[in-house]
């Protein structure tokens, strides 16, 4: 069977867990990668800059073959579907697909049509964005050294974010305590009782080891699920006055509305991960990527 | 000279044979395919997905070098011509180019303005689509065990369809009996009299070996070349209940018109060769890159 | 320090002599090329076939992994800078980004956001185009033995043209005699007293060694800059009969606006050196990466 990677709580505890091990010793390149001699699709249904050239470059850097499939100038002009794409894809022979997609469920979809290839779900809808997750877990290992008790506050619209849903799953696997902070209509229902709710970005701040800023989406802004502007800036925004006095650092997913959810001034601060975060991206897909589709290769690397 | 591979005329029956054997050699990877140091361009004039992406697969697992040239966001926005376009991928050093483009001829016309480059049609106009002839023709050897003498019968939009130029010019070389089946108005003029004109769908299901399918431009069904979009389903598609009593396989080059020319729960039948053809699409070309850019390999992959 | 390309003079007269030295050598081929294990990004903000295929095709050949961010489909539609854009492709690794953008300055603003990353100017606006000035002198060199003392005449849309820049630039280190023909609204202010005045076609072919033929973009023609189209032919373009009594070769960018400021006879016309330009293109654009990413290597290479 193959181990597709579709949602943290599906991947589960130790599959996470030795991703992150294994992105840890590639970083430390103390050793020679292997070369795979596999093929990868990558499936962007939705367009993404950072998400697929993250990927594209760690397939790449393992010596993949990796070829992109996207929407626009392709066969779902022709009104392929999916599910069609997804086979046609599979009977290709390609090892991996990488899908991106807007509707949420969608690389569970996928995975119901490919008899050899493993999905791996780069994002789809409102629903699941593994890496984004193990990514950002990663830094926070990095700088906070333990994330077990520690206090993690994800601030933005939480409600359409599949970074969100993501983080918490694996965040609450690794004990953190969570705190989140949203205008009222881009809160998600039924919330845990154990997560803290914080009125604004300066109690998120204030209470916080580790503040993990959302991007608003600038359609929302003209919805009506967000106050005006200038009241989301007040409010929602990480701000450069936030820092004094607080020990916070601050992720991003990328890219940043600059001014919107956080200050210009704050994207290249030392307080900001937002670079290591892009550079972690890149060390987790190729951990992820050795695990898929050469697992006879992870005792070798780890060992070293 | 370069050998291009423009129509399956021009290439002939006995280069023909040797690509498919070839390709059943690839197959059955009884052995290590030879890297080629070669660099390909994908020169694709008109939007395609599974055509492109089953070229660069077959290349880039031969080892070569691929770049992709499309219409969108290139020269052709600034008035670029396709000759220009072409003794340019061949003054740049490329060994292969692979055309794909709207304009019947395409192929022909881009081997006049190059030096060095091997011209590859990977379907042009109305004309041509060599390869995916070679494909349909390599997976009816598998199924049938021959083809000399069988029945197959071609369904669809004939009028204005390269796979059916192609299929019908390599199926004739292999003595197969030809069949077609369509609407009046999509019926090509001057067919041979030894060709069966079947009146719909059910009676090519009966008659034949094997159908094959082709797609039904959405756009031809607003045109008046077809009649009421009622009228297409009930006498030309390929409909579940079409399976009894008959024994013919069922080819269809995709994105399939689920319900158009073909009904949905078809399309994973075990009598529909659908995705055999797409595996099979990926051994033909790289049997045809092999013959073409490195024909010292071809002995020896055959011999083994 | 990384070793940007920027522009010509910021390069200098040394590290341009090399390029081409590396460009020669590359092309003699008396000696197998390096791989180098080195990642590259092309960051195309602009469209652009043959810049960026040029680039592919040479940083394919040494063996690096090459991805390709274009703004359309990308975040830049999110509303991503540049400046972003930058730093994250710093961020995820990548050893060399190759720019292209429509604002001026565009290249050296890059490089004030990477830390590892060298950046390589492939056109920002009217500023410069390095790379292309590069291939033009090492085009005159080959056909003219040497540059110093000839005579060179630029001819078309000088005034938005960044290869003019970049041309100038690199002509005067090498000492030629620079001629310039413009109508007068294209023409650059404050031009240097030691660049002749031309002032048509006719003129500017009998006067010169070489003639570089600048792309007339369509939009300029309905600006109000240029005369008639009918006026801007008679006076401004290169035409057949400016061959006789004239010794000139012919060198263009491209894409070339056939019968605009060329005429299509002269395409393919022996005085042309435009498919030697293309060739040199992918030859120059080997030299510059080998000299950035693999300075080692270029002892190796010239001693050959």
């Amino acid at each position: 069977m193959t181990s597709h990677a579709l949602g943290i709580e599906q991947m589960g505890w130790q599959r996470c867990q030795q991703i992150l091990a294994l992105a840890r010793a590639i970083r430390n390149r103390c050793h020679r990668l292997p070369t795979l001699d596999r093929s990868v699709a990558l499936a962007f249904f939705e367009p993404s800059t950072r998400t697929r050239m993250s990927f594209e470059l760690a397939a790449c850097t393992l010596g993949c073959r990796v070829m992109t499939f996207s929407a626009s100038g392709s066969s779902i002009e022709k009104g392929e579907s999916t599910a069609d794409t997804i086979r046609t894809l599979d009977a290709m022979g390609f090892d991996a697909i990488i899908i991106r997609h807007s509707a949420s469920g969608a690389a569970d979809y996928a995975a119901r049509f490919v008899h050899t290839a493993a999905i791996i779900n780069a994002g789809d809808g409102c629903h699941e964005h593994p890496t984004q997750a193990l990514l950002d877990v990663l830094t926070l290992l990095d700088v906070l050294g333990s994330i077990e008790g520690r206090r993690v506050a994800i601030v933005g619209d939480l409600l359409h974010s599949r970074v969100f849903r993501s983080d918490i799953a694996l965040l609450r696997m690794f004990g953190a305590q969570i705190g989140v902070c949203a205008p009222p209509l881009l809160m998600p229902h039924l919330l845990r009782d154990d997560i803290e709710r914080l009125p604004d970005a300066a109690s998120a701040m204030a209470w916080a080891d580790a503040v993990i800023v959302l991007r608003l989406q600038r359609e929302r802004m003209s919805s009506g699920l967000v106050p005006s502007f200038a009241d989301y800036r007040r409010r929602y925004s990480i701000r450069y006055e936030h820092l004094d006095a607080t020990r916070a650092i601050i992720c991003h997913p990328g890219p940043v509305n600059a001014d919107v959810e956080l200050d210009a001034a704050l994207i290249e601060h030392e307080r900001s991960m937002i670079q290591r975060q892009v550079t972690n991206g890149v060390m987790v897909r190729m951990a992820l990527l050795i695990e898929t589709l050469a697992p006879d290769c992870v005792e070798q690397i780890l060992s070293l």
